[in-house]
């Protein structure tokens, strides 16, 4: 019986495992990956986002935004993304990246109504997110379903590092079907 | 008297404090940020790196690579970085951008030799990081000066998000010589 790390199955069935927990538990760690993208001018840019779904079979997730946040205009001028998570517990860094379509409008209203009220909150503020105020507070949170935004990334690599005795890493590709390929780490 | 989280002056003096805070304690958040960068081919990357100094003065940070790793070749061909670190127990969330330069050979050898032994087998790996192989096991620990590279990020703008009862976000640039300028959140 080998332990879950020293295969590149059970590496990749753990990774799905802490995603899936993510979602499930607000204080998993893999509820709030960190998420990098490309800026129009070419830098790039790291910021915490919260998983909202997490689906294995398909190798996608889900994100939620302000229609108006940077992150948006970077990945109009540059739909790719990248998702890190330390999972302390497990020892594992999960690297992702990936293809990330805006969704938002109509086909994401219902999707909206399900969102409790504290949490529509973050979503909509005034003056729009980033602009310069002269003092910390002079804005007003303004919820509302048209800046409500979802980025569904479909995930293309996957590079997974186990830090044991021995360092194991693994890296997982959509058109290698995600049969597992260890590298040296 | 004012919350630290009040003033810009507070949050930049909270940013340094996080930062000389996992300089000294393996155990403090910002011990292990996240780093972005943009591969060759225009994909956003993250990784997690250690974090070796801070300088609040120069507005500079340092970490150690190997030289044969990804995140040099992203380096070299566009040497910009950013790097996320979320302090949970400030409800802080850190951005920087900056400017990297890699140091590697004579000019750091001094540096080397201060690097504990069990700490030199992080750099230099045979064969090099990120080389298929066809077990997970198949390499060897290398320690060797000539892999070894520091990171020198010059600091060019920050962003501070404090996650309080009311959100407060400010941004820090160099060529405004750090003043801070609230944003909207």
């Amino acid at each position: 019986m080998s332990e879950w790390f020293e295969t590149t199955d059970g590496l990749w069935a753990a990774l799905w495992d802490a995603l899936r927990d993510g979602v499930a538990d607000a204080r998993h760690p893999a509820r709030r990956p960190t998420f990098a993208t490309v800026s129009p001018d070419g830098w790039p840019e790291a910021r915490t986002v919260v998983l909202r779904t997490a689906d294995a079979q398909a190798a996608a997730l889900t994100v939620h935004t302000d229609l108006q946040s940077d992150k948006i205009k970077s990945l109009q001028a540059n739909p790719r993304g990248a998702l890190h998570v330390w999972v302390p517990e497990k020892d594992l860094q999960i690297r992702l990246q990936g293809h990330v379509a805006i969704a938002s409008g109509d086909a994401i209203r219902p999707l909206w109504a399900e969102i409790p009220d504290h949490a529509q909150q973050s979503y909509g503020v005034i003056p729009a997110p980033g602009t310069p105020i002269p003092e910390a507070l002079d804005y007003v949170k303004a919820p509302d379903p048209a800046t409500f935004a979802v980025l569904n990334c479909a995930v293309t690599q996957v590079d997974l590092v186990h830090l044991g005795k021995d360092h194991r890493r693994a890296q997982f590709s959509r058109v290698r079907h995600w049969q597992g390929q260890w590298l040296s780490p």
